[in-house]
């Protein structure tokens, strides 16, 4: 408890510290100007990221995989779970003692849900909300039509772009912050995009935090191995965006795994509690590889996952009702012959679909999906399985994309290369979401009446009015003849990623951030690695 | 006409000669047992190709673009475009004149349809029809909630097992024919599986169907390079099936593109003249680089896809009325900085979605899509791409698939490892149409009860029970660790494919043909290309 007592004092100081510049950090947020002026720079040496893309506004349906009858028996099984089996919240007598008070009937660790008790918390949370960045043009809506997309999270290797696959360092973590800062179709710069492991671990997250502060504008994601690192992440904030503005308003969202089958452990559990006292989001999302946290079918599956959610979402209203808290869901099947972890197959992807469903009867805002893949190097394996993945994301309607880019070997690699190609998928992505134009520009009669029949569009006014913006732009993709293609090199795909991540981070510049809020971050981060001996386990 | 006439003649005497093996023929329809042995024998030896599915029967939703008030808005315009451009129908009297007793007013070879004429004869059409097999088994239902996979149509060019790539043989052809049987989620034997450019282009066709014949018992399609090919294709399928039972049943599917924009060429009527009169299947398909053949727009180009779909589809019921014909769409954009296409980008998904919906509302059978891409490599840009075409095209309720497999370069070329993986991906597929199961099994309930929170699921008895079947296996992706990986000699999934397709090749075993029918066709062969001289070009 000292350490955290210490944490908040110093939060205090520095919050105060923030105070002072929290007026004219206010004002900048309008900026972004230094983004866009180095990706203009990158554009032009050929190859840059382009224009900033904001988060995606879905125009298109979502897809779904169950009907009424379907979605009400998993809800009618998940309420038996949830008040007959009951679910785990371990080592913590504060939570055992809140779900007691709120009418839960508590049998050890265990807590059995009366009917409906979890539903009726969970009215107070909202169903949309905003996460500010330090841009505000780069602050993103959570929920409802919107959709976001965050890079890989957790991995403790890097495949680099030597092709050599190692273990990530802060060098390789601020590279993908980097990256992620440029990529125009990435619009939250995420969490633990490697693990930092040249950094002791118990001090690891106040680098990783402050780099996405300070090489990125982007929105972020908090600490949760730890609540008092929890507690440091939250300080950070207030420095960059003042006391009550954090308090008022939600500037991080954390990632709460569930110990699947039917546990929340006490450490998860402890980043919750200081997230949603301090108005910040959280992602309950139930870790599933099928088959071994959940059982092999798919409608068992949804019937836990929705059980995990609803005790441990509706655990953020016990804390702060009005807190933000979504519903999340890792999908993943486990290989019948190893046990490994399968990636992009059509059991998660149905899991993913069903899943989104029921968040949306719930009415939270649903995380799910991203690039996934088991494969050890970026190629067709990788690919299959990150798009399969992908596009059920985005069909499904997911808010919320963790493991958009850049997630290689079930995540134990983030991956240069694919990073790359990922967020051009990213990008086609967003398109897609566009939906049909159906004006009158997209409906091109004048162009059908000009061409006719027998000819082509290639020079008529409509195409030659449209060509920007008509067709989706890969810079991945070859799209020349085989000969061409020869003469140039015969590059695979991860090839020409790998020249384009080594252009864009020789391009980059970091976009401004007050001296003063810098200095305070520094300090702060020096205060506290000064306060812990190193720890690397 | 001489050679038409000598093909008439000599299909009657091939005809008569069928007929005495008809009954023989019909009872072994219902076989099989061969493939299956061949199939036992590889699965034995590793890495086989397991038991043969049948045609999708989809058990989940499709996923729609436009709205009603969309559809009715591209139909409108559609009949605009039909009515006041009209379409053309080159160097084809016949056509012509069959368009005006119908009621079209034609202007020089341009026909301009009064509003409703084209619905108003399709409504002979089918809008689901079996194409028989010549072991039934394997015949397929085209239409309704099925979907059909059939290989990559058309290259030139081969990428082969030694990782050449050059001009296509026979040899490929018949390699492509022994992979697509080989393969469970190939439900189709295809057509042009490669351009056997060793054989003379005007005799190229016997061998195709032959090949066809010989080496698959799944159904096929025909030559639609010149009506007299067709005719070729027709007598072939008499001698295999017998003279009525083609007359009065489907046993070819053929391709028949529309010159896009708005003209059908005297090859294409003329092929589909042949077919509809033999009530086989045509896949009236406008080939759209839209940006070269249609408009920029995915609005612009589904009404001009729907005005050449009404046009040609239509015609077949001048022709034949009842005569199976599917609305096909081959959806591609061009590269506005090459000109080139482009594949697995946003707006030819848009354009399969939009154009499935269409085909609904009329009633007809619909195709598109396939493992399309542009990449000259199995690479990651191959996989995202077809990935992403496949996704669309089985979400949108496609009812036959060509270029499930195999495809690359745009098209033009066959590769034999991208083959492999393209049928993985097809297996997955027809595992995520299955749906969620909600049986009492599906929901998992036992398991649930019998883990309990804090366990794992992998030894329950539900596991136990289901592990066989609960998830898609594939046999293409390496899932296992990065050490066991590199001590497997770190391998990519086109090599693992390769090998696959090796040990496929070398365990292959033709399915049954009866002696006699072998015989005539050979003879009709040999008599056919003692008739002609060596045409290559």
């Amino acid at each position: 408890m000292d350490s955290r007592q210490e944490q908040i004092q110093g939060r205090t100081t520095m919050s105060e510290h923030a105070a002072v510049d929290q007026e004219a950090s206010n004002a900048r947020r309008g900026r972004g100007a230094s983004g866009g002026a180095a990706a203009r720079r990158a554009a032009r040496s050929g190859g840059g990221p382009g224009t900033q893309l904001t988060y995606i506004k879905r125009k298109i349906n979502v897809y779904e995989v169950l009907d009424e009858e379907g979605l009400a028996l998993i809800e009618k099984n998940t309420d038996t779970v949830l008040e007959e089996i009951g679910i785990i919240f371990r080592d913590d007598a504060e939570a055992l003692q809140l779900w007691k008070e709120a009418g839960a009937d508590i049998k050890g660790e265990r807590v059995h849900f009366p009917k409906g008790l979890c539903r009726s918390l969970l009215k107070t949370a909202p169903s949309v909300y905003t996460q500010h960045a330090r841009n505000s043009e780069r602050s993103v809506q959570i929920g409802g039509n919107a959709t976001v997309f965050a890079p890989v999270y957790g991995p403790p290797f890097v495949r680099d772009l030597d092709g050599v696959r190692r273990y990530a360092t802060i060098e390789d973590f601020q590279n993908f912050v980097k990256l992620a800062y440029m990529a125009p179709s990435i619009h939250h710069s995420g969490g633990t995009v490697c693990e930092p492991v040249d950094v002791p671990v118990n001090k690891r997250h106040l680098d990783m935090i402050y780099s996405h502060i300070k090489y990125s504008d982007k929105p972020f994601m908090g600490s949760v191995t730890a609540p008092e690192r929890a507690e440091d992440t939250v300080a950070m904030a207030k420095i960059v965006f003042g006391d009550d503005f954090v308090e008022n308003n939600t500037v991080l969202t954390s990632l709460i795994n569930a110990n699947s089958p039917m546990v929340f452990d006490e450490t998860m559990l402890g980043a919750l509690k200081v997230y949603a006292r301090h108005n910040q989001a959280c992602i309950v999302t139930p870790f599933i590889l099928a088959g071994a946290m959940s059982p092999v079918t798919v409608a068992g599956t949804l019937t836990q996952v929705l059980a995990e959610v609803l005790a441990g979402a509706s655990f953020t209203q016990l804390i702060r009702p009005g807190a933000p808290v979504l519903f999340g869901t890792f999908a993943s099947s486990i290989s019948m012959q190893s046990g490994a972890p399968t990636f992009g197959t059509p059991e998660p992807s149905l899991v993913s679909y069903g899943a989104a469903q029921l968040a949306r009867r719930l009415g939270l805002p649903f995380r799910t999906g991203g690039s996934l893949c088991a494969s050890k190097v970026p190629d067709a394996q990788a690919a299959y399985e990150s798009a399969n993945t992908l596009n059920s994301t985005i069909l499904a309607g997911t808010n919320f994309v963790l493991h958009s880019a850049g997630w290689l070997e079930g995540g134990l690699a983030s991956c240069y290369e694919k990073f790359m190609m990922d967020i051009d998928q990213l990008g086609m992505t967003q398109k897609f979401s566009e939906g049909v134009d159906l004006s009158e520009n997209g409906q091109a009669m004048d162009a059908i009446r000009q061409v006719g029949p027998g000819s082509h569009y290639l020079g008529c006014d409509h195409t030659q009015a449209n060509f920007q913006t008509a067709f989706y732009r890969s810079n991945i993709a070859d799209n020349n003849s085989y000969e061409q293609w020869l003469a140039e090199g015969e590059k695979t795909a991860p090839q020409r990623a790998n020249d384009l991540a080594r252009r864009w981070l020789e391009s980059y510049e970091a976009p401004y951030l007050d001296p003063s809020i810098d200095e305070a971050l520094k300090d702060f981060i020096a205060k506290k690695k000064g306060s812990m001996p190193d720890a690397f386990t």
